[in-house]
């Protein structure tokens, strides 16, 4: 790992110094973990006792906070980027050769970039191309006639599926799946009765610039037209995006979500975990869905939407449970006595 | 991509044509982004508009609708089914070259038909058999003795466990798991307190015919006898099914289902995405759960189940969900009212 | 297989035999798959006549048992933990050979026990460490510096990032990741707009002894500090543990669970199936949450705790879940109610 001091972080970083600029700094930690040799940060004063005990030897600390800490500090307006590009430098992902390793599989017509890097156990097939600086881990398949762009990382077991379209600095995560069928089917009478047929899938997954997608993470292909991920959208682990989805620029989509098909999300959404989201549905911006929410109809406003069931001992949940099967009936009790209520003269 | 008359689609699927039979056709697509050369479809009169308004060449049309359209029309009973198998012969499947690419490891007693294809980064273990004109994607993984029928396509990143056994043309996405072991654990006393140990899962995972299975998808075998899915049966993307459950025919299940061990679910069942079924139930026949329902009991009657919360603005949830702790009380209070009304003259 | 009498079994799992000790075994089964030459277990009464009208040739029976049953019988303190351990001297793994596989690529500075098994396919990056006894698939990825312990068990498709440290006797099914980066976005105002920007993930993902990972379930290293799975505990398929989460030992997760990050949960805890849990929550020592429940607070005191709704034919469920919106309303208007009541003289 570089060492660096933090006047080094402060020429990288802006902001300002307060105490020791010359601090010497190989790597960054938690408050509670760090070392004399290790840089922390701060992202607010409730944290302030934390950080007075902590052995960091220097703190990333926001400008508008004036109490005096023991480390010398960074004060800058973003500390929670800045820290992100301090960890980028005292972390750097190590660099690979570029080149093609001879235990990878490459069909002769590939186009890549001399600069790329193609691990061991790749198969990279037929009309597929790859772009300037691209990383792609080991056991990936790249489908035929795929295109990435520059600058993209694939992780392991990563499967792009053929004729999906890749922007410039995508991350993908070990065994994540790009570009697979949806889940199309047509009910047609067979000889020995109904049956299921496939309808093929021949839309497109489309990813944009500086997308993330999280590990084995689902991205099924359009049917006919494409699923689009927009510039600058992040998906963490284990979610379904199915086909002819549109996912809005930086929108945001925590793990376990699933999506089902032609929903249209719209750009700076941050979907909670475990979130599910029906088919055909349009979501607006700057909509917030709450873990676990299941969400069947349109929203049309940005703000925050829930539909979670409070936690319960299981004793309390036995006895309130079965009431919901009745709410309607007791909803038209109360509506009953309301009226007899009525009937009567005012209490006295 | 090949190029068909409508008069040759009519030879292959039937119907009436009205307008030009020699309009030529060279893929399909929406109607939105249909273009000249493409064919579109029209599954009901609602979309109407649309389809005047389509660039499509022509277009796959209900018998029973009798509106004008400006172009040449197919005709048929299932426009559905009809429009699946003219995609399936205006975009084929590349046919991939037959035989064991040398960069595949396949053991020596394997029982490879000739037609069959093995991509670059296979292994196929000690005693798999793959019939005829299956396509084995890049980097599968085939497990001892497993079996595979005819006609199936893996694609890449799929895991055949040892013993599986896979019907005929059957479908594999990437990274889906067929046979991997069954949550199972015995609690032990040990030397050091209590630990688990692992009961060995020693049945099988059993694939009928024409079963289709999803990217990311987990179907484990079974921990004495087999998990079962019937011929016909169709599951999306990045589902659990867990040990001893049987899967009847025809069923088609949504992405993100888990189904827990030991469920057995009837056949032509619609399963709706994120659906959670627990163990050691018993589904009828065409029983259909709505997308993100719980199922805690056996359902012995067709028809349609649910369970899920209506989604709120959060603020409003906040208020209402409060509620849910005290249902039970909310109902005794009702009743109490009831009573006390009820020993009061009638309102007059 | 072998063949074994059930005086044999004894020798090795202790207890009394009642009957033919010398019964031979060649294999296990359930009651009423089991043929006369193999080996069925009994848990409870309830399945006495199962058990008679079973074909199996000798069965595992609880000591606490006196019912005559046909069949010869072991008797034993627990019967659930002596069949797995029949099980596994009936259906033992295949012993892999030693070695690596010519068609594996391992950096030539990785550290591997000559006793370990590297099958084709699998790729060790740069200073990797491999203990005695490990079994490491087919098509797996170790990644740089990672560290294995003796007598693990990885399946196909296993991803283990750079620098996870994995303990002994781990079990990792087909396409689990171990150590991908967990989801750290900090949002920055940039020449064209918000953005967002990654966080680097710094730590590590560390597995203890007798950890098992179901297939596809991914597990995320560290943001700073490590991500956690103590000794014993057992994963099931398709879950998502985010990083800096603690799973206490022993403690079992059921499939299609997601903890999101910072989350620490107890020892011998059992998470149900689609349980979702939110991040930075504490929950305590032999905490039971039901399958399908959302936890989104604390839980410091051991017991079972559940948050589902109940399910219903959807025509209820409609009639029902819409008053779920009006609960609020409801209740306050019970609360009116009362006042009115108790404002009246006393029913007589």
């Amino acid at each position: 790992m570089p060492s660096l001091t933090l006047a080094d972080l402060q020429a990288h970083l802006g902001g300002t110094i307060r105490g020791n600029a010359g601090v010497r700094l190989d790597g960054a930690a938690s408050l509670e973990q760090a070392t004399t040799g290790q840089l922390g940060f701060l992202l607010h004063r409730k944290y302030l006792d934390q950080a007075r005990a902590s052995a960091a030897g220097a703190l990333i600390v926001p400008e508008s906070l004036n109490d005096p800490l023991p480390q010398a500090c960074l004060a800058v307006a973003n500390p929670h980027a800045a820290f992100a590009r301090a960890l980028a430098l005292l972390h750097p992902e190590p660099r690979s050769a570029p080149g093609i390793h001879p235990a990878a599989s490459v069909a002769t017509d590939c186009v890549i970039d001399a600069s790329a890097r193609i691990a061991p156990g790749c198969v990279v097939e037929t009309g597929a191309r790859i772009g300037a600086r691209c990383v792609i881990g080991p056991n990936c398949v790249i489908g035929a006639d795929a295109l990435l762009g520059e600058d993209c990382h694939l992780h392991a077991h990563v499967t792009v599926q053929h004729g999906s379209v890749i922007g410039n600095r995508v991350v993908l995560h070990p065994g994540c799946v790009i570009g697979s069928d949806g889940f199309g089917l047509a009910r047609e009478k067979g000889p020995a009765g109904d049956r299921w047929i496939k309808v093929p899938q021949v839309g497109r997954a489309i990813l944009g610039d500086d997308v993330e997608v999280g590990a084995n993470t689902t991205i099924d292909r359009g049917a006919l037209d494409d699923t689009v991920i927009e510039d600058g959208a992040k998906l963490d682990n284990l979610i379904q995006i199915a086909h002819n989805c549109r996912i809005g620029h930086h929108t945001a989509v925590a793990a376990c979500v699933g999506i089902a098909g032609s929903t249209r999300i719209g750009a700076w959404c941050q979907i909670g975990g475990a979130a599910m989201i029906i088919g055909h549905l349009e979501i607006a911006d700057r909509v917030t869905i709450s873990a676990g929410t299941f969400v069947a109809k349109d929203i049309k406003e940005p703000g925050v939407y829930t539909s979670v069931q409070p936690l319960m001992r299981h004793a309390d949940w036995l006895r309130n449970a079965s009431r919901l099967r009745h709410l309607d009936d007791l909803a038209r009790r109360i509506k009953t006595l309301e009226k007899q209520i009525a009937g009567k003269p005012a209490p006295t």
